[in-house]
């Protein structure tokens, strides 16, 4: 049963669990209890454009969920700044298709959760994909990054 | 003269502020003042790795201010989270070649910062290609984000 209201998260790592559990069950409802319900959230999926406000980011997380297969969603390599009313987790998301020895793909995601009356809520989720942090074979730069 | 010791910023918008300064500029001892000396700092450049410690950090920005011409950087479409001790700043970068008239690049960034005792200072920066609002051939992308 999908929960149709917001519900409330106590800690940013009870919002970030709810996050890759709705992220995982494409459970739309789900994934917008986690969300801020604020014009000002930023949502940039891997490649995608920059979404401003909950409409924008409700949308674009109806279309993935339509178009996708079941996703196993693992955050890793996690960093952690906390205040008393923001919280980030920067971390490596290692996604793979359910029920498949696919190689994962990478995705480098800035979280960024915010103490709200309702809770702490996801206000910034900021998707890129993870470059290898070996050369490539065209690119002799080290860290390859030379471009801003 | 380029700082040799890092400033103490009063405010994220002051970090911030010194940030974009450092980065036109190609001022690395500027660039690593406004950045928290830690081991868990994080940094992705438009499709880069994840650089994760400051000399991982350093070295980057030390490579692309080597390289890169002088850029003009500008932050706009500033979205704002701020708590006591830590500080988000999500902006879209309109960067350009300074004294072309040369298209400039958009790129999306994710700026965090965090008050440590030597005052605001950066501790992420997840920069990424901003992909264009009208859809992608392979990506529908979902209306009504506010881009212009």
């Amino acid at each position: 049963m999908a929960p149709t209201r917001p519900r409330l998260f106590a800690t940013p790592d009870e919002a970030q669990t709810a996050f890759y559990e709705a992220f995982e069950r494409a459970n739309l409802a789900a994934m917008m209890a986690v969300w801020a319900e604020s014009d000002d959230i930023v949502c940039v999926h891997p490649q995608g454009p920059r979404l401003v406000g909950f409409e924008a980011v409700r949308e674009s997380w109806m279309q993935i969920f339509a178009n996708g297969a079941a996703l196993r969603v693992r955050a890793t390599e996690e960093r952690r700044f906390d205040a008393q009313s923001v919280a980030v987790r920067a971390v490596v998301e290692q996604v793979a298709p359910v029920g498949e020895n696919a190689p994962v793909s990478a995705i480098c995601a800035t979280n960024i959760y915010e103490l709200t009356p309702n809770g702490w809520r996801m206000v910034v989720h900021h998707a890129s994909p993870l470059a290898d942090p070996a050369p490539a074979a065209e690119e002799p730069a080290p860290q390859g990054h030379t471009l801003h």
